[in-house]
């Protein structure tokens, strides 16, 4: 496995990949790897020639007062597990590489980016569009993947992917949860034991949501107000928001005519997790 | 030679000609041809083993109230012109083929883009950047040819791609001129006859402050000062910038240390005219 560290040292690596009429198949992370992050590149080594994984903690998308310095840091053991998983190459770049001092473009999703998450974290959506849209410039994958965990910024990401012509073919893949329903997060390695036991409310309200639509709920306000009611009982969440959404536009509805996304953020003590189900009816 | 209209047949063109193992060099134009625009053909032609010319009048890049309506079009005679140059293929896109109705996705660079034009025309050129983040996207060139006429432009483009990782080699052109001095442009065919004339005087001061500036001038004030009298003594023209600016970060400077760009941009009746001319020390 290769670590390459420059920008056009990664790109040189895989214009011979290309060459060589290999296939790219590449995870964007920002290491603390865990097992969604695994998930992720067990299927593009399945899909994929060659697997690239990218460990860069962007400061971009961190907010000021965010959690940017004391982001969980582990290269060491990230490379390990990428190794384990035969991964080709990994790329880490320091980031005065990836924004050099006169660095100057921003790319931007509208409206999807103001919307969920985007309230709370202004500028957030533009971090991520911005190191993706370079990643992809420097990796140049056929395809590339990321957790449903983060749905929003999937939806964003496609939609740039799409607007500005990339090529590339953005793959979604389902959330890995821990055994007690927990979607897996590198910030979930912020929680005391209590505030862990505690964030167990937005799984379990995710799924009471997807249960009442299973049973034939279409409006959205019952639905909303089922998972406020589970999240208000745990005395240290504090709720950033709690939305029934579109899944292509992110604007809040009133009635489900098909598919709708339940996505919860909340804060625990400092820390702020995310989760969603899609809400699809059944087939058959 | 072929003629392209829809994105993904000019992605298929491209890759085609990419697995072939041939280098692509890429004109992005509005259109209305002229000498200027075919002194970047003639060197893309020389540069590269296929050239794909772009005829796009890009909406994202016209304000309220701008021309973009009444812009020339002329696509039959431009086709004919690229085909006398020897292009293989003419991208043509219809404008809800490059913006369908939920584009959302824009490429900004800061500062840079808010400085001389980018006073007068605000969205201009995040227009621009946009606009040619896409046609790279879907051209996929090796190299782009630019010309120095849009010296402001050319800058911007440039941080672009470096900044983006875009990967393409970003080929600065000369500014191509009438036998009288008036830098080519489609827009010259708003003038009528007394216009022209006046129009004259922009080349006239550039010519003159470049005079000045071999003579040893390295304050930029009496530069400022010459161009402007220039500019005043033509009764139908407006000012709207005169400077004299780094030509990296395009801020205004008073003493010349190296290099600077000289840029006028004006209004004669409704036409918007600009020009610059690099100031550099004559070697030897």
């Amino acid at each position: 496995m290769e670590i390459l560290r420059k920008p056009e040292e990664m790109t040189a690596w895989s214009k011979r990949a290309a060459r060589e009429g290999k296939t790219i198949g590449f995870v964007p992370t920002m290491g603390a790897l865990h097992e969604g992050h695994m998930s992720l590149i067990r299927r593009a080594r399945k899909e994929n020639d060659v697997v690239v994984v990218s460990i860069f903690v962007n400061p971009t998308q961190f907010g000021p007062g965010e959690d940017y310095d004391r982001y969980p840091r582990c290269f060491e053991k990230d490379a390990k597990m990428c190794e384990a998983e035969r991964v080709d190459a990994v790329f880490h770049p320091a980031a005065e590489d990836m924004y050099p001092e006169d660095h100057r473009t921003f790319v931007e999703v509208c409206e999807l980016s103001n919307r969920l998450c985007g309230i709370s974290r202004p500028g957030h959506f533009r971090g991520v569009t911005t190191v993706v849209a370079k990643l992809f410039g420097i990796v140049r994958p056929d395809r590339a993947y990321f957790g449903m965990k983060d749905a929003q910024q999937l939806v964003i990401i496609e939609r740039m992917n799409r607007d500005l012509c990339m090529g590339v073919q953005i793959v979604r893949c389902e959330t890995v949860r821990e055994p007690d329903g927990l979607a897996m997060s590198s910030r979930n390695t912020y929680l005391s034991a209590a505030e862990r036991k505690q964030a167990l409310a937005i799984s379990r309200a995710l799924k009471e949501c997807e249960a009442r639509f299973d049973a034939g709920e279409r409006k959205t306000m019952p639905l909303l107000k089922v998972m406020g009611d589970i999240l208000a009982r745990e005395p240290d969440i504090e709720v950033d928001y709690i939305a029934v959404a579109d899944p292509i536009t992110l604007d809040d509805i009133s009635t489900i005519e098909n598919e709708a996304l339940a996505a919860i953020a909340v804060y625990i003590g400092k820390t702020r997790l995310i989760d969603n189900v899609t809400l699809r009816p059944k087939k058959g």
